[in-house]
């Protein structure tokens, strides 16, 4: 039976030789940092050194939420069926959707349209978001990325903002969403600050990100977390206990300083 | 109906405060390393410079081995059927198991009973490898971490002991592995190499991880991959075709240097 | 902290008593045939005879369709890693989606608008079924569940017209499936007979299913082939094997007759 | 490249044939009620009428127990973050391990072990019984298939059995598990009367299934509850929402007689 060949185009493995997008991995050991890495292997090609810097600080920025995210809640409930490591974990990736972390999707989609616009119409950025965020009002759509059920202002935007602003990388995605923001405190009467989903969401769209990867980005980051907390489940609690969302507090080190 | 509350020692989350192991997830980011921010998480404490450099290179030798690893099958076998980008993932990381990635745990766990054993003894480390080594092959047992079905010498084993090794992280577990392989030869009269899983196992027992992790820190790093195989499944293959693990072959870029 | 109480309406459970859709389940067993338990689970009323017994022909038409669907290949690729016989089962139910499977709920969907037009317009079924195939045409819209990669006539499609016709439970939905099938002939020119997700989606919509529980009865059916693979897989095949989609064949009993 | 040609023994498809352990799909269908068809798929040939309807018994016995279960929670909550319906049944599947469901297969090989001294040794059961007790006990080993964490005095247990016992299914296996309570009682000074797994065990061991499959068959008769929960979750719940284990009650339809 012939079968057609297919391709793909991120490693070339060879007896001796493991190449991810062109470049040997054992150059890039050693030289080029994990989070650059990621971008390669995303992207197809290295970030510059801006770039990379940036992909780290989103990374670092979705490493864990605690344990009542879906996601942490999923893998632990796995885990304390008898479930591998491996299994837990996964259990928690998948739970990342529509839902929870999709709003890195859904704001860089709302980003992409906003700015597409402004520059076909030639618009400053508040013109166009003001045009679009009264059409989402009309069709009662919600423009993700905005606001947080539990954080009013959020330190890891106005971080990855900061570290954007510093490399250069910020620009007229970072812009509309400001002025996305501004548009929704007319329109609402209620000023929304952007969440870190947002804001990663921005600066994925500088870097030029697929809307489609936002869910692959935060599963990378997030399986840290989650394999944490799956090891912890593991390693210090009962099986088939009743793993309240709620009634839940944090053990661990007390607040520190860099 | 009272709860009983429980707790976890990963991450605090206050209003507007995120502190991962008792650090400001904002005070981490454009400061620490994705790598070294992993090794925080699961690990409970940062690592010394040294460490975290190891951890990176450790990260990036095994962020993808191309289509043929089953993880990589059955993640693009799931997006081929219409699942999303996230369950796709998962099937990916679950895939990671005893056979697949279950060498580091493996070879961690051969390696911290024959250190034991040699400190317990006060044998040098050849003395011990070889016991346990003819030990072994009485029980029939394979000791994980040597050999692969590729690369007879895996330019990410050389690379990561080079890194270990520069970074002071290198010392008795590092060279048990050697003591073992050495031992085999002399058994078998065939020379294994260390794979990347051993060197791996090797220097995750240098900076004290637990076995039980071994399959965790493989899923950190084999997401990277399996997204981006994932992504290319979905974005440029046709749904539902049969994905053949031998008839395939590497499309992307040619070769190139840093 | 006082938590809001939610509710499910499935299955009650006190000391001593387990009750679905308020039937204890010590009652139903021995009682009520396992296919009508489904019914009674999945919709919340025992069906009639006729209608479990349909349901009944649904679930046996549905058990498995060999090693090359991609739940098949996804199932036993995870159990290759090294996964528990339950994550690698899992891993082909999640496979189950849009591609594979989902032409049950793309097909209902069809059929329901159809019927309702028809309803609406006093139309007979072909006239129905003509109109909503030209437009299907004109947006380059596919109609699922006509057609099958392996299967020109489907005995199975067949033999569950033949049962839903028999018990009474055939009616407008199966008529339009075939008023569909008509029009298509005279479009295309060419005849493509329903296939079994076809045959599936139309009784369905005869008994009142909603369209998006499609992929929860091939799952429910599918979950028995696919525990006998992963059973086969991990105890007769190699671990990390490279499992060959097309590279195949059967193995197992000849031919009998019941 | 040549590949190996690798085979199953499950279903053979050839154009317009689909045969399972080599009975036609469509001469099943109609005739061979699906519980009997979970028989054939999973142990290669058809069970007789008596085992048939154990089988069926097991199944409904296991469909559903509301909401408590990790793998009822596991999988509303990776619904709740958006996840299609299969990927959050397949989450409730391997949940389904060591410790949720595990007694069916934990209790197999103790009864088989048991039972297989009680023949080797020409003991009777209850000295058998008490001998494997005190072991276990010595080796603080559980003995898993007895007690609850709800039930006392389970009515699935007392049924199944009633059903085998009429079936003429029940034996030796049956009569092990009742000599084990009874020689638990007298040692523990407790009366653990067998859960609903150690009844399932005691069944499935009678009808001769590998202790390995005993997942296997909880996950089939579960993909059911699953289905249900996950798409109850979809449908009337908020996504994100916290799902509390234990605030939460049943809001279906009252107890109703068949």
């Amino acid at each position: 039976m012939t079968e057609q060949i297919w391709s793909q185009p991120i490693t070339k493995i060879e007896p001796n030789k493991v190449a991810v997008r062109g470049y040997r991995i054992d150059e890039l050991m050693g030289r080029v940092p994990f989070a650059h890495v990621v971008y390669l292997v995303l992207k197809g090609d290295l970030p510059t050194e801006a770039q990379g810097r940036v992909m780290d600080a989103i990374l670092v920025s979705s490493v864990d939420h605690g344990a009542t995210p879906p996601s942490a809640l999923a893998a632990r409930t796995v885990a304390s069926g008898g479930a591998p490591l491996t299994a837990s974990i996964a259990a928690g990736i998948m739970t990342i959707n529509r839902h929870h972390g999709g709003a890195i999707e859904g704001c860089m989609n709302v980003l992409k349209e906003a700015v597409a616009r402004k520059r076909e119409k030639g618009q400053d950025a508040l013109t166009a978001a003001r045009k679009l965020v009264a059409e989402y009002r009309a069709q009662k759509k919600r423009i993700p990325g905005y606001g947080h059920r539990v954080h009013t202002d959020d330190p890891r935007t106005k971080k990855l903002f900061a570290v954007a602003e510093k490399e250069g990388v910020a620009g007229e995605y970072v812009d509309m969403g400001q002025a996305i923001r501004q548009a929704m405190k007319e329109t609402l009467g209620k000023d929304l600050p952007m969440n870190v989903d947002g804001a990663i969401a921005a600066v994925l769209c500088e870097m030029d990100f697929p809307p489609e990867m936002g869910n692959g980005l935060f599963a990378i980051a997030r399986t840290v977390g989650l394999t944490a907390h799956v090891f912890d489940e593991i390693t210090n609690q009962r099986p088939m206990r009743r793993i309240s969302p709620t009634a839940q507090e944090y053990s661990g080190s007390p607040e520190r300083e860099l």
